[in-house]
């Protein structure tokens, strides 16, 4: 669907240059850092601040032209894709530090505000940001796809982390969610509604973050195992027993043999755990030796203490070029990236089970995962075009899914379902979904906000 | 509006004896602990399982008629009461613990489980489950209105502690929100959606709660201070400092002095702070200390450690009692009791300028207060019929509310909208109060859940 040229004369008069509609843009818009591929948006637009969002979106619901919300690109099930055409709404000029409250663990930021550039923001309060998805993602962006990651099983997700927002709705009416109170029960959650909610709902212009203390001692290490079950097993037993991580990662013999080849490392080629401790010094030492005596049950050795900020950097770094690197084991490669979340008593059998259908279809598939939260990824490398191997990675994708749900997990614990897990949603939530349908029609009756998204099609 | 013959009959049917129109079981079902009024219920029902309750409500739709939760009647914003006639569905029959699953510390309950009677069933297991307002409320109310309580400060309140839930909709149909994984970003956020909803979106059937390990230690102190002032600076000062505070209660001279009369103690007709501290038995001691250095700037003084767990027990009883014993103190009272929440910063203030107004308008109004969280209540003891008294009761309680909006807070910490907020919700959200009545109006388009309550009346 093409914008009609009167939409786009009342936008080229709010927005002058801000508006785009050349090649080059709308590509660089429509793409996808996965399999996920569709037409480019039709328009591209850069507002600056939320009355240019809300008028934006009147133009929008007068014409009927779909707006699909634009952080920086990074989300792995098609989120931003501009399915049924319309305008792609980028909040990259919308990156300013509002305000930091020290003294209530606050910050209040513009959606296009990254996490990196936050907590450079600050680093001289002593406070940070903790939700870390491992892309440099937006702020606006992670809460809308209620993103985690690997210090989410310390510090929660962005559900836990976003305590109000601005959203500007369907028509354009501007309405704030939640406060700067750290707890309320004024009503429906409209906050909780929104985080998570993938654009379908509103776009998000305004957020208020709670922060946390630096912690005064910050250790990780790094420890192979013999197999995958022990490695795993090692994860539910530290859970279990209380100690508090503040990252507990999962990577595969096949991502250990990526690290090495991209990274120069020179990991044994078997199923890691990269963990992190946050605390006073004194706590920091007895959780690590708590975690060593777990890890020395399990089979773990090797184990090795990045004890400067210099060394930890580089093992977080590691750790968050897992995609590339994994990539890079198949040249010219593409990937379809599945995540599904399991309780943690379920998780050795989870991940052992997909690690067996992998090998099965043939394909190479090398596993990652936030497993202090029972959450796992499947990164499967597939040749662009081959649409046997596309197959059969959807199966693979599928099978963990149904697997998932059948232990009382979910069929994605941080990717969201954009276009990549809707075919699953009647699964897991059966009639829920239907409600959640309900909801979208009675915000956005015209369907303008990212449709073809989350919801049924229906609505 | 009473029920007709052909509905009562079809209730008659469906339940038997666990239907009454009695006059004694409506009244019973009619009340309220605090000063807010309402004609009792035309019916009250008492299901045993989730097919009932679909049944009931499939038979109110029919019928048009309203449909009311009733867990144990302890919430203090009339959330109970029968405005507009019908059925009050009392859960107390559904009161099993289903499923405790220690080894991912979760447990499913239905809704008539108490939260003393889950940790009485979870003693065994080294677990408890935290959210601990005051009352013996069931857990199914707990979650339909968001509660807290003394505890939250360190665990969370339900929109934490709640994993899942089974909803039956107006409709009949039932849906399961959540899962049991950690985490999910599958969708809208449909638990925290019905968290809080005060039974105006559904009736909850089911919930899976997360559990934590019972602390290896546990201290608690009592300690009085100099002023008002003093106390909060004191509170907001060790917030700051980021001491895990498991508990950290205000209460004013005023409930002091209902202390000693009630509960037959002596302490000091001062303000005082109530804390608690769990963890391990070294960093309770180290956390004990840090919080004993900041109470002594404060002028914190005559500290007493209650340190058997019958002490502890007794300390707590009588904070939990705080609300008759404050009655107590003007005999044949009723009160307005109104909470607020606040950003840490401004909590000093709030709470100064509460009291200054208590007593400006001449009435007796103890402040106790969740302190830890900015979340403070006044107990506005007025004398029964007199509206010169009730009048300046909810002026002050609005002046409270208004103040707390001015700082970036909100309008209710945890007593929520029931009938008592309702006039406020557009001072807090603006138009987010009527999003939130256009999701009542797509989950119950004929408006039988919990009519009159939290959303707008056009809804």
């Amino acid at each position: 669907m093409a914008i009609s040229r009167e939409a786009t004369e009342k936008l080229a008069a709010l927005l002058g240059e801000r508006l785009s509609t050349t090649q080059a843009e709308r590509d660089l818009h429509g793409g996808s850092e996965t399999w996920h591929r569709a037409p480019p948006p039709d328009a591209v637009v850069w507002p600056v601040d939320t009355i240019e969002v809300a008028a934006i979106l009147r133009i929008a619901s007068a014409h009927r032209i779909p707006v699909i919300g634009w952080g920086t690109g990074t989300s792995l099930e098609g989120h931003a894709l501009a399915v049924r055409g319309g305008i792609s709404l980028d909040t990259s000029r919308m990156d300013r530090v509002i305000e930091i409250r020290p003294e209530d663990l606050q910050v209040t930021v513009q959606p296009g505000v990254t996490r990196e550039a936050l907590n450079r923001e600050l680093r001289a309060t002593g406070l940070f940001f903790p939700v870390d998805p491992g892309a440099n993602a937006s702020l606006g962006g992670m809460a809308a796809t209620r993103a985690s990651g690997t210090t989410a099983v310390r510090y929660g997700t962005m559900r836990d982390n976003v305590l109000g927002l601005e959203v500007v709705l369907a028509d354009g009416r501007v309405i704030r969610t939640g406060s700067r109170a750290a707890k309320s029960s004024a009503g429906y959650d409209l906050t909780g509604l929104m985080v998570g909610s993938e654009g379908t709902l509103g776009i998000i212009t305004e957020l208020t973050l709670r922060l946390h203390g630096q912690p005064e001692e910050v250790a990780a290490a790094v420890c192979a195992f013999p197999t995958l079950e022990e490695a795993v097993e090692c994860v539910t037993a530290t859970i279990q027993s209380g100690i508090p991580m503040a990252r507990i990662e999962f990577v595969d013999a096949g991502i250990a043999r990526a690290f090495n080849r991209s990274a120069g490392t020179h990991l044994p080629e078997q199923p890691h755990l990269m963990v992190e401790f946050h605390g006073a010094k004194t706590s920091v030492a007895s959780d690590a030796d708590s975690f060593g005596a777990i890890a020395a049950e399990f089979g773990g050795a090797g184990f090795d203490w990045a004890s400067t900020p210099e060394a930890r950097n580089q093992l977080w770094r590691m750790r968050h070029g897992a995609y590339p690197a994994a990539l890079a084991l198949r040249p010219g490669a593409t990937a379809v990236v599945t995540d599904v979340c399991v309780p943690m008593s379920h998780l050795a059998e989870a991940v052992s089970a997909a690690a067996a259908d992998i090998a099965a279809e043939g394909l190479m598939g090398p596993i990652v995962g936030h497993v202090g939260d029972g959450n796992f990824h499947a990164l499967l490398l597939i040749e662009p075009g081959n649409e046997v191997e596309l197959t059969a990675a959807k199966r693979i994708a599928t099978r963990m899914a149904e697997r998932a749900l059948d232990v009382g997990g979910t069929i994605t614990g941080e990717h969201g379902v954009g276009i990549g897990k809707r075919a699953l949603m009647t699964a897991e939530h059966g009639d829920g979904w239907q409600v959640m349908g309900a909801i979208k029609t009675a915000l956005d009756p015209l369907g303008i906000l990212n449709p073809g998204k989350l919801v049924p099609d229906a609505n």
